[in-house]
């Protein structure tokens, strides 16, 4: 039995493992990982983020992530923030930006001087077999599309591709919106084949909107990185929000800020936040 | 700012942060504490356990509570197992039983040679007053009352006083018992002026029983100590157990081991697991 040095880590609420898996060796066994994920009977995280050396010349280090479950998956917008952070605080690295090697390519997260740290999302898509979003016969792709979520209810939504896809729509007051009740319909509807995450957005001036989304198979959440993105690409797109500008997105976990142009990539700032410092059996 | 070392324990799934409190300094004030116990941005727990030198005379260690609002509470069966362990684990007493100082009183908690921890849970009351329960006119207290739980349904059952209320009724089978309906009822019952513990205890032979718990103000939990304490005495009482044998409780969460006689305490063995070693700032 050796003992693995970790630290525990959230941005907004989403919480992380972290583990240097330079300075010690780690292999990323899924049944320790869904052990320590417990909550009660383990460590509790949503995620653990593994920092390796980099395969790729160029790259700073590789980021691994592991679900609760034990899984290795994606990327992770919120992750990313904590994951660049841990790396500077540990001492691995006394650069501000770090050059990461993940499954999905390269990423360049910047920590700032106020102890955020702001994460290239990538570009948006907007081609419907790529968000995936099914078109009806005869129509075009356009900033948005008329859906009917229901036999009752029908509403116009953006749909943008962030990795992941969103469906956005403009509300008049998110705390009235219809998060669950939409959210959950939507995941049944044809015109989205792999599910979608729906997010309200309330738009307060040109740079600033109230965000809840409804996240696929998860429900609503209380901070949805790639959420955030996509709104505020919406929000440029149809002219509600400024082109470039740093956009303020108040989410019910807290806020974050991001901004995006039109053929640009998206940026998206947050906080990133070290709890403690523990030791475990493995 | 200064590092507080800890550890994390638990006891069939229910959760403490470990402060040694003699080794470093510690002023457990509520909002660091309750800061610490959100399962997301902070440490998780569903109390923190502080071992301080004892005040009275006899006494190994003083035993504090604190609950994950930041408010300090009296004893916890499965906390005080954790308690022993932690103390013989981090080197403070070499010493197998350890006296203990609670707001509740001494207790005698002694870690067995397999790893279990046994705590003397005191005597069980059946006092009317003391329970409280109230009887019905002309009605004398006795191993069993006839409940009449709402209008549809009603019950024979046990009531024991374990330092809080339990109503303990014999099923045939735990997975069909009424765990959530009764339970929520009984809540309200105008008999329990406190409200109750509901126990729904299915007897496998005369020394193994199953049991599942809703507890006040928590609905159905993973593993009740007291209600595995109250089940045993109220079958002891009813010959549907041994008296003073180990009779084995199957909660949901896990096995505990309960012992009891007429005239006697209430033993209870059971599993205390230390899962990490932790520092945080404060």
């Amino acid at each position: 039995m050796t003992m693995l040095k970790f630290t525990k880590m959230h941005g907004l609420g989403n919480d992380f493992m972290m583990v240097d898996g330079i300075s010690q060796p780690f292999d990323p066994a899924a049944a320790p990982i869904a052990a320590w994920a417990d909550r009660r009977t383990g460590i509790g995280f949503d995620q653990l983020l593994l920092v390796e050396r980099p395969a790729r010349a160029g790259a700073d280090f590789r980021y691994r992530i592991f679900n609760a479950d034990g899984g290795e998956v994606e990327q992770c917008g919120n992750g990313a923030r904590c994951f660049v952070k841990f790396i500077i605080e540990q001492g691995l690295s006394d650069k501000r930006e770090i050059v990461v090697e993940t499954a999905k390519g390269i990423i360049k997260p910047r920590m700032n001087d106020d102890g955020s740290v702001t994460v290239n999302m990538g570009a948006p898509t907007f081609v419907p077999e790529e968000i995936p979003f099914v078109l009806r016969g005869g129509e075009t792709a356009g900033a948005s599309s008329h859906i009917v979520v229901n036999g009752l209810d029908s509403a116009e939504m953006s749909m943008v591709g962030m990795g992941n896809p969103h469906a956005v729509m403009w509300v008049g007051d998110v705390d009235d919106a219809p998060v669950e009740g939409w959210g959950e319909a939507l995941q049944r509807h044809p015109r989205f084949p792999e599910r979608v995450n729906v997010g309200f957005m309330q738009v307060v001036d040109k740079t600033h909107i109230k965000l809840r989304v409804y996240e696929r198979g998860a429900g609503e959440t209380q901070a949805c990185g790639t959420g955030a993105c996509a709104a505020v690409v919406a929000g440029v797109r149809l002219n509600l929000l400024e082109a470039g500008a740093d956009v303020r997105v108040d989410l019910p976990g807290g806020e974050l800020t991001v901004s995006w142009q039109e053929g640009g990539e998206v940026m998206m700032s947050g906080p990133a936040v070290r709890v403690f410092d523990g030791e475990v059996a493995y």
